[in-house]
């Protein structure tokens, strides 16, 4: 008999930032939502699981919320979330955590694609360009399906950070980057924009410059302030724009980190650009003219990724 | 006892403009609306707003719906929208609508300002910078609590062409315009992005106006289709837009005909620029560099005006 | 390729409720929506369709809406809505219409199984029982698959009554009825709660059999008031609930006219009876005790349905 | 000049409870937060809401929200939700919690008064009907303008596990309690309901007494799983139903913890009894009439409260 059936969304790591994702999409409605971690962590996952699920009643979503650490429980999801990994710590590298994230990016696809084999896959877990890589690999998916978020997340500090210094509502600035994520974003101002009017005719250059460096230390920003552990909101919201837009076939013109087989002159790496995604996942790798200065920049940022790949 | 109060949004004309806008400011919570029209169209108002109060338990809101023909139910409004006026019937010119609606405009702003000596007005009634200038002379408001509606749809119109044409998500497409509403619309191609693209950069030239000139002629092309009326739920939803920008004060920038001061070379006028909206009506007009041929556009947009006003 | 497609739904007819359906169901993204009149008014089908999808940029969906007349452009719908049909005017029977729109069910239904013959449907033309009986036969589909819309309506209404007499929100006023539309409804008001309190309680009887008659004429209060037409602001959110209970696989409690093999004592016909609505349409219908009285009721609304099949 | 201010709203304490009634606040743009926690604290207060506000962009809300230890910034609230205190950590009674809390209450009071005399007060700390009292007495406030939070989240809790056993939509279930929280709950299973029909006619008496039980527990119940920490995704959503009932002048009919001068037969004390909450605070007590059962059991959870209350 025809059914229809709620999409399912799995997210891979109870933690806060794992944890609030499930909580936005269940607030959207974007289908059921598991959260799978460790079994040593299986109780807290489950508690945080229940904890959320009774939040729907007064938040109006039924979307249902269950915590695990059986893989069996993801079975034939939709869109796979990874937050896993160990955090950045204040004052450690990215590529410090590379070694360990790796290897647990390895063990998790294995398990996710044995139970979904048809699923889109988002990595959000840093050196998040490297981790993407490594999940690509090891899943044996096309390039459309394995995705990386950071773009949508500096973009979000960047655009928040402009709207302050305007006193205008975020919902008129759009800001536009591209590259690997914080120190090596490479800030598009030329795109970006407030109300549709260039920032730059709007800040001055130098008030600019402060902004984007704000941006690009936005993680940094925030992992000081707290002490321990790093953000949380802003990412899982991230994660989310790119879950909504593969389940609902939105085909969003969103940055992302994506496979490049020659677009911007690179080859077999995960990089920071602009696409379009949609229910096909990464349908469109849309590429813009490069001043040298931006051209300049990109090679570093690949650059960067390609050593942490390297260490791989 | 300090007490909070719902918002009060009135709605000045019961056609289907003036419903929709009723219908999507309740669904939004924006505030209590009451409908008002003439006393010949007391019954409908009433039977069309009771319809809309129906609807709000099945879609979740709680705003209260009346429609009246007595101004003492409007009275204490937060902000009020006119949208009465003949509409523009096929092959009209929007000139032809001036005399008969100027006159509606200045006996409904009495009322209005009778009522509700505070309220911030939003007018929809073609043509509508002449029309904004008429109430604002007869209401003794002070110029940033009277506000005309224009380049929301144009804006609105032009972003769903380019979307079409691209295949991309609306959500990511950014057009702006300036200017009179409808042919005497200044397009601004080179603040239009999708996804912070320049959408020069996505499309050809020639298909560019021709987007362009649809756009300019999307009011006419909706009457064309519907043989009879006008468009209304784009029209609707932009003073909707409006109105939650001032109720919220939300600074949001949204282009608008506005009380023009020396701004853009103009003066003792309304005319569509940008601006910024939010709890305070009209907090700013932004003024940004013109090219030649732009500012030619716009000197014939605010000649195109100027006729109209004259003929008041 | 796995990819995931946007849910498609297509409404019949283009008068203001399909027309309000289309824009609601765009508003909550439920899917791509197809509007659907007959060949005489595929223009004005088409020119509200781009209306309402030039409202998205503002109001922020992104559905597409399109107006057309050939059904083709409807295949592979997952749901479809029928709200063909003559309206009812002034002072004329439910049962008069009966014969044209039986007709037209017909016509309407081969087309939908023709192109869409996995799809749910819902049936809003009047006299709804009948008619979703006749559209249920015509189509050779399942039972669970074809649904009739009226008590959700006429519980909007009666809850939009008991809100207003107790000026509290109608949030949290839950109404309950069995049986046919209008006149032939059922009232449980045993089982009508305002925050749970039974209105019994909270409200004399004798004003509760005011609010009980009025819900039961609450279509005619509307129409008497409007003059010319019928409601379909309400009428619209009602059938876009039941859509989104399918679409989202919600599992909801509503009711609904459903095909009844020896519930409540009755077979081979459509009635309203309280079910549970989720992704396999109808997924069962819930019997509750009856009073002697309330049984007598249903029997009378019963009798009533099958006069009206009688005459098919 | 008339200008429409945004609402403000005040959270006092910026544990996870705290830092999650923000978030829910600011998605629903009920106004600016203003996060507050001691000095010791002010760092990461300030982290959690920039992290919050730089989710904005993505999830499409503008509200502002800063973090501070400084009262001065919480200068004319509308509502202060107070969150601070010592958390119940397993095994602990939640009567051990009380004179670390009350003093809390009593200086946290101090300053919301001092800068918001005109506000709404709105109290989640444990064991909170006795601290609502300390924070009514301390206030000075009249008695509309202080209220205490448990049945929302009890009752959430128990839709929660309805939903789940009859496998339905939570939207269709509406729960019904009075008393206090947790194990002082009074279940009012005659005015429960799924899809207007009570529970007892749908589940049975042993199954419905496990999931009473299971709802009295449920805060247990989570912090058993977690290990360390207690629920606070459903806390917050519940004080944020109660804020929006208040902000948008709802007179919503929800479950509070409300000063009684009669009321039930109990005077000079807070208690959990049915309310109208609107723009004016708690509206109404809404009495009911009690089975000597149910009379027992809130004379039982009076007693549990005026013991608490003693010892203050």
């Amino acid at each position: 008999m025809a059914a229809i059936k709620r999409r399912k969304i799995t997210v891979v790591g109870g933690g806060f930032t794992g944890t609030t994702t499930a909580l936005m999409a269940a607030q959207k409605e974007l289908g059921d939502v598991v959260l799978v971690d460790i079994p040593d962590n299986e109780d807290p996952t489950k508690g945080k699981a229940l904890d959320m699920l009774e939040a729907g009643p007064v938040q109006g979503f039924d979307s249902n919320i269950t915590g695990t650490s059986d893989y069996a429980d993801t079975a034939g999801s939709d869109v796979v979330v990874i937050t896993a990994g160990i955090p950045r710590k204040p004052g450690m590298s990215r590529d410090d955590l590379i070694s360990t994230n790796a290897g647990i990016m390895r063990s998790v696809t294995k398990e996710i694609v044995a139970h979904s084999p048809d699923c889109f896959i988002i990595v959000l877990t840093n050196p998040v360009d490297a981790m993407t890589y490594a999940v690509y690999q090891e899943s044996g998916f096309p390039k459309e399906r394995v995705i990386g978020q950071s773009g949508v997340l500096d973009t979000a500090r960047f655009n928040t950070f402009i709207a302050k210094e305007l006193n205008v509502s975020v919902e008129d600035v759009r800001g536009f980057v591209l590259g690997g994520h914080g120190d090596d974003m490479v800030p598009m101002l030329r795109y970006s924009s407030a109300g549709g009017i260039p920032v730059e005719k709007l800040i001055s250059k130098d008030r600019l410059q402060e902004i984007v460096d704000r941006t690009r230390k936005g993680g940094g920003e925030i992992v000081g302030l707290l002490g321990s552990g790093s953000a949380y909101y802003a990412p899982a919201a991230s994660i989310v724009q790119m879950v909504e837009a593969i389940v609902k076939d939105k085909k969003r013109i969103l940055p992302a980190i994506a496979y490049l087989e020659g677009e911007y002159g690179y080859s077999d790496m995960y990089l920071g650009v602009p696409t379009v995604i949609g229910g096909s996942g990464i349908e469109k790798v849309l590429q813009i003219d490069l001043t040298e200065e931006e051209k300049n920049q990109l090679d570093k940022s690949a650059d960067s990724v390609k050593k942490v790949m390297q260490s791989l």
